[in-house]
């Protein structure tokens, strides 16, 4: 195991049970059982846990404890979980294995996926709102959420991404945007609000943001490339399904090659901006193990 | 007219200018221009502003300026709107006619109908969040909104009633535990949301989430009442729907008589409360209106 690999797997060795087991709690007793078991179903996926663990891993780089943003930490994966149980449904993205079960409206309907993604996108707000926070660390990092998870954020982003696959030209600039928006924006928002929630100082505040940014776009390369590389029993989603719906990509824009030197200078870029922080290690060794990552 | 329905309109001509005025405005200048369309199509149907408009007394009836609770308010009718574009979708209500006019996704297509949806959802938590509001008045909102709108309130009073659409025996009970969650629940959190902004005293505040939940109720029994009762035309939706699928309701369960003697006493209940108040006289009016309304 490489270096990098073994830091992240440590990582997740220490944070992946606490956060594992706070999850599903808001959604474990109450009147609507069934769209509770909805909630839960696609929550105890597991997934890679990206967003609130690059949260925590924030808060420690500029000297928190990764306990003072575990609200914030769930607030991110319960949008995240949201997006994925949205972007699946039929009339998005039409996908019926996801983490390699079956997606959330195929077990629970339609209907309930939908009230689903609603409950945990609400329960996100909720967790951040109703926790024994700074008032003013808790007013940032709830418009952070929001402005990153919103109209200007990723629900635009899904939607210009809708909105592409009828499009007969676009370029490079408009895939940027759409990737900004989409996927860059939460993961952005995740460094951000682990900043917040450890009291970092604006310059560090600042080098968090932008090493979000370098990341997600990275982040959003490698999985294009997978996408167009890999098979179905690795990522445990479908795959080949962007270039089956001629949906813009990097490698489809930039060719294989071309996309794989743009994820290799996004990475750069992220371990450059993490140079004035006081702990380094673990967020470097996450932008190069998502670089790398296989699934 | 009334002196309650003059109250009422006098009510209106002041407050709803300047919240119609507020709200379209997050969704004017952005970058996914289609998307920002949708969210105002449903913004711009008007309805009846039903829990700004209460949120904004209640705040006046403790003392406060409507303005305090302003951004509770906007924050109360982007739920409630984001609420209406997912219950009328093709998986849930099925709804084609909202408002009077053709609901979300007859005009924008699915996909973007759920995604106006959780953009609207998004900015109610934007709004209060990033308002200019004492912090802990701030926390204390968005937790109740929350509440109120996540799966032990809307959300899942939703999910209830989509599930007892296929359901053989069902009984009072049941009824209110569904609307107790599905209307009543954001309701009464439009209630105490202005009480807290407004700075009211605890007795104030419980005496306004106790009105809140009886006309919560009211609100209820005549909305299942017009449904068996009124016209398309005079309601801007189907009417009809719930017969049509055997949906359980007042009416069905009470008979329309037993349906209107539940309405008055719910309307009673909500009169009583306002009581130890400093200012009564237009949520006094407004529950009576609430009973009368005739769409």
């Amino acid at each position: 195991m490489s270096g990098a690999a073994s830091q992240v797997q440590g990582d997740l060795d220490r944070l992946l049970p606490i956060l594992d087991a706070a999850l599903t709690r808001p959604f474990c007793h109450g009147e609507a059982v069934r769209l509770g078991e909805a909630a839960r179903y696609s929550l105890e996926a597991g997934g890679k846990r990206v967003r609130p663990v690059l949260c925590m891993l924030a808060c420690e780089a500029v000297g928190g404890s990764f306990e003072a943003a575990l609200p914030g930490a769930l607030a991110l994966e319960y949008v995240h979980t949201y997006s994925l149980i949205h972007d699946d449904l039929p009339a998005m993205d039409d996908d019926d294995l996801r983490r390699g079960r079956p997606t959330n409206h195929m077990v629970f309907g339609e209907g309930h996926a939908i009230l689903a993604g609603d409950a945990l996108l609400t329960e996100a707000f909720h967790v951040l709102a109703a926790a024994d926070l700074d008032p003013v660390k808790r007013a940032e990092a709830l418009t952070l959420l929001a402005e990153s998870a919103g109209w200007r954020g990723m629900a635009g982003g899904q939607a210009l991404d809708l909105e592409g696959e009828t499009l007969t030209t676009y370029d490079l600039d408009h895939l940027r945007l759409i990737h900004r928006l989409k996927t860059g924006a939460l993961l952005r928002a995740s460094l951000e609000i682990g900043a917040v929630l450890g009291g970092a100082v604006p310059a560090e505040r600042a080098a968090l943001r932008a090493y979000g940014e370098a990341i997600g776009l990275a982040f959003q390369i490698q999985d294009d490339i997978l996408d167009a590389t890999a098979t179905d029993a690795v990522l445990g989603k479908r795959a080949g399904k962007d270039v089956g719906r001629s949906k813009i990509t990097y490698p489809s824009l930039l060719g294989l090659e071309g996309a794989r030197k743009a994820l290799n200078e996004a990475t750069e870029t992220a371990l450059c901006h993490l140079a004035s922080l006081p702990i380094q290690n673990s967020l470097a060794a996450w932008a190069q193990y998502l670089a790398q990552r296989a699934k």
